[in-house]
């Protein structure tokens, strides 16, 4: 008998993560509203403050279930294939397949370089991860005769940021074709 | 007598123009309000749509007013100083001596990755002309043997502006240092 409910709860808090996460990448955090996010998932204002209380909040949990997964599965599916070039070629795959959750990055990352932005510390310390863990990918990847001396994680994430930019404003663009030929540079 | 009502409308006119590229650089487009422009140059809303009739239309002279000048800049300079890789380190400090105007632009165009986005069309323009400008650069940095084969203007654009996103979140990002790495790379 408290099952349901609490099921119903469950999959409400969802809906509505869903919803936000959707109106956040297209619009940016700062152009969408708690009452877009009820709309969205025909809830009243109050339905939607009942699980998130504060658009900030709704923030939070959009991007903490979001948690940046690239740099592990980037590190198992090196070890499957034994080849840099191929997972590399395989995680930009992963991500075209998902471009809404790039358009989400792209936007809050870019709107997030404002300090009093409240997901600015989340993309201060996002980044500085993604660069240690790419830093040690890349060394790794310089031991096993992989890559050169010159390629370095900071470069390597700069390449696919920029490079999904130019692809989200235009879908045709040829990503794969550029990041095949940025990695035989590094090669 | 009437230079002198002309010439306070255009500094008035200019004065909304900045106080708007400062606001979306910040905020976004959709995060900042005309009353927000209006409040900032000490005008009422009705001051500034006598000016601007909509928010679309300012925004509009906000981008015209700042077109790209990188790549004529970039080959004069290039002819000065004769050499590809000085020119690309110049560009890059020419851009972080101006950080408002990359904010604006790293902010505008991924709000803009939105198909709905009022600027939506100017960044796909922009992105393709960068392209085609940049790729000539390189075939000719390329026959005067300063790059190597592999390097591409979708690649060069991407990493610019990879590494200001990073920039902009930590200014103590080493940016110079990341472009400089990557030039040997394609040197």
């Amino acid at each position: 008998m408290t099952k349901k409910p609490y099921a119903v709860g469950i999959a409400r808090r969802q809906q509505i993560l869903e919803a936000a996460g959707e109106l956040f990448s297209v619009r940016g955090y700062r152009g969408a509203s708690m009452r877009d996010v009820a709309a969205q998932v025909n809830l009243t204002l109050a339905g939607v403050l009942h699980y998130f209380p504060s658009k900030e909040e709704l923030l939070e949990s959009v991007l903490q279930q979001r948690t940046d997964t690239s740099v592990p599965w980037f590190e198992q599916r090196w070890e499957e294939t034994g080849s840099f070039r191929q997972t590399m070629m395989e995680l930009a795959g992963r991500n075209m397949a998902d471009p809404g959750m790039v358009r989400l990055f792209v936007t809050l990352s870019a709107e997030a370089t404002d300090p009093t932005h409240p997901a600015h510390d989340f993309f201060v310390k996002r980044y500085r991860t993604s660069r240690e863990l790419f830093s040690r990918t890349i060394e790794r990847a310089q031991a096993r005769g992989e890559v050169n001396s010159r390629a370095s994680g900071p470069q390597l994430i700069a390449v696919l940021d920029g490079l999904q930019v130019q692809w989200l404003l235009e879908p045709s663009f040829d990503l794969a074709g550029e990041l095949s030929r940025y990695l035989d540079t590094i090669a």
